[in-house]
């Protein structure tokens, strides 16, 4: 067979495993007054971000979180072969208008709110592939432009039920670099993406536009599951399993489906979209979703846990409710995906080592 | 430099050419009247293809097109590695539904009409780096459905400018196989996807919904110099250079801005969107557009030249306006992006002396 990389029915592990050189986040006010607040790189107090429509603002924080991951980086965008990216907006506008000016090749992609591990899975494979030195891949969303789109103006001032997720609003971007390009670099500690599990749509017939958790819990189910079985590792082989946006009630579905094929996660679980709020006292119901909620908590609170050596193995399992206004409304189910992603801390001392 | 597959600053060469080994299109009445009708495996009459919606419709193409490329190339989905797929409704949901039942690993990808570039293109990385033994990529459009979403219901009965054109109702898929599968196969004349050449998000500032080609011609003009700079070559060098929907009028602006910047492309230039209809007798005025207008003309007109060996060498440019109503609503313009992928024929001789 030539695909030795391939493992099992659904992953991969990379030969040269890409690094991740650069992290930016950008986050809206409440997200800034959320537990992960002093993590993330910017935290906005204008929703609008100085622009004149919500989706422009989108496209602003895009290009801002880029721009600092960037930095970060020591990169120019000319410098970058490709951008893999994508939000939730038709034709991915906030990405387009967002990222234009960079006039980096571009693949579009569209995962729904599991954008980030589909735009870190297709980076990494154009990293490892020997197709790019860097890479840059990033995600976005925002309360006011997704509830106008999904749901109801803002000025209705519609009720939520307690199923119901809130859309970050937030961008996170990452570098990603090839292990080569790495030694040219002076850090000592950073985070690699050693491999990827790849998603299946899938549908249990959920048919609820306000409990977008339970449309997307059996998505999660199948690649925690998969990943499992094709590395053949248990859930102790991770620091810490992490899910997009299922919130509280979509968190307690994966479980249940887990512990259903034997497999115990409650230890390692952890949902962005649950921890990003302070739920109750900032009326975040089920919690927080939307592709930015696992985004900026991946370039914030994760890669910090990461960096700091707490967290030495993560899978990262952003996840994706494909609801769509149009099918909805002619009464079809919303079905699911989930791209997993797996990342692996290296300490200032095992670089050494690795530098030789 | 890690990235040895990288040529100049905007394309691959493979080290390891994928091979289509089974191509599918479906397409609906008014194209199986066009001038490629006798080149498709399916012409179905019924708009609604049975079902009781026109993204069912969609969805029920991909399926169909999907199988089709399957069975021609002897494999079962659970064969096929990865799917790579995408369309032009909002949260690609012809795509979702459509391939939902095959259970096959999928990226969902977004380029609005050049899908089947980016498609094709994500495609053969997979296969190329070693990922992959099979992959199938694939995209659709449907006249209704897409001119609900982006213009008028159409009942209205909307009068159509002579720039505007008409959006393709018809699905391609190819299943693209790794060169050391293709050796377990009997052909002995195939097309391989010898290389891709990804387009940046180009803006001229065009805002006529109605004059796609215009924002797709610069989108294109810039993939084909960037491919003929990153390969040393001129137009000389391919038999056809083909791009997907430009239409009469952005035929026009692309041989133009060609001859621009040095080089004549008249002769060898196609586009799918000009040759698909007879545009006086079918009033499609400036041709035909959508993800499913140069993914048919792929799987049935070009595969048909290439593997006669009528043409030898093409290169392949789908073209997208990122036309979203949103955007242009609130005074914006139409973004265009391109896709090119490199194909060569190889002819029964070749493959025995390949096959060694």
């Amino acid at each position: 067979m030539n695909n030795k990389k391939a493992v099992g029915k659904r992953s991969i592990l990379f030969s040269r495993p890409p690094v991740i050189i650069g992290a930016g986040s950008v986050a809206g006010e409440k997200e800034g007054q959320g537990p992960f607040g002093k993590y993330f790189d910017i935290i906005e107090k204008d929703p609008l971000f100085g622009s004149g429509t919500w989706e422009e603002a989108e496209s602003r924080m895009q290009h801002m979180s880029a721009q600092i991951a960037l930095r970060k980086a020591g990169l120019e965008p000319k410098e970058v072969r490709y951008l893999v990216a994508g939000d939730l907006l038709g034709q991915l506008i906030a990405t387009s208008f967002g990222i234009m000016n960079f006039n980096i090749p571009m693949f579009g992609v569209y995962g729904a709110c599991s954008t980030m591990g589909e735009s870190l899975g297709i980076g990494s494979i154009l990293v490892d592939g020997g197709y790019a030195d860097y890479v840059v891949a990033l995600t976005s969303s925002h309360f006011a432009s997704a509830e106008k789109q999904f749901r109801y103006p803002l000025a209705y001032g519609s009720q939520r039920p307690y199923s119901a997720t809130w859309t970050v609003t937030g961008s996170g971007a990452v570098v990603l670099a090839s292990s080569e390009a790495r030694w040219r670099r002076k850090e000592t500690g950073y985070v690699e993406v050693v491999g990827t599990t790849t998603g299946i749509i899938t549908d249990y017939g959920i048919k609820d536009s306000m409990n977008m958790g339970a449309c997307m819990a059996p998505a999660a189910a199948d690649v925690v599951l998969n990943n499992f079985k094709d590395l053949g590792v248990g859930p102790d082989y991770y620091d810490r399993i992490v899910t997009g946006d299922l919130g509280t009630i979509g968190q307690r579905i994966l479980i249940d489906m887990m512990k259903g094929y034997g497999y115990d996660i409650e230890q390692q679980h952890f949902d962005c979209g649950t921890q990003i709020y302070y739920n109750k006292e900032q009326n975040t119901n089920a919690g927080g979703s939307g592709c930015g909620c696992s985004a900026i908590t991946l370039c914030g609170y994760i890669m910090d846990k990461m960096r700091k050596n707490e967290w030495k193995r993560v899978l990262f399992i952003p996840t994706g409710a494909l609801l769509s206004t149009v099918s909805f409304n002619e009464g079809n189910s919303i079905p699911g995906i989930a791209h997993g992603v797996i990342l692996e801390a290296v300490s200032g001392r095992e670089t050494e080592e690795k530098r030789g």
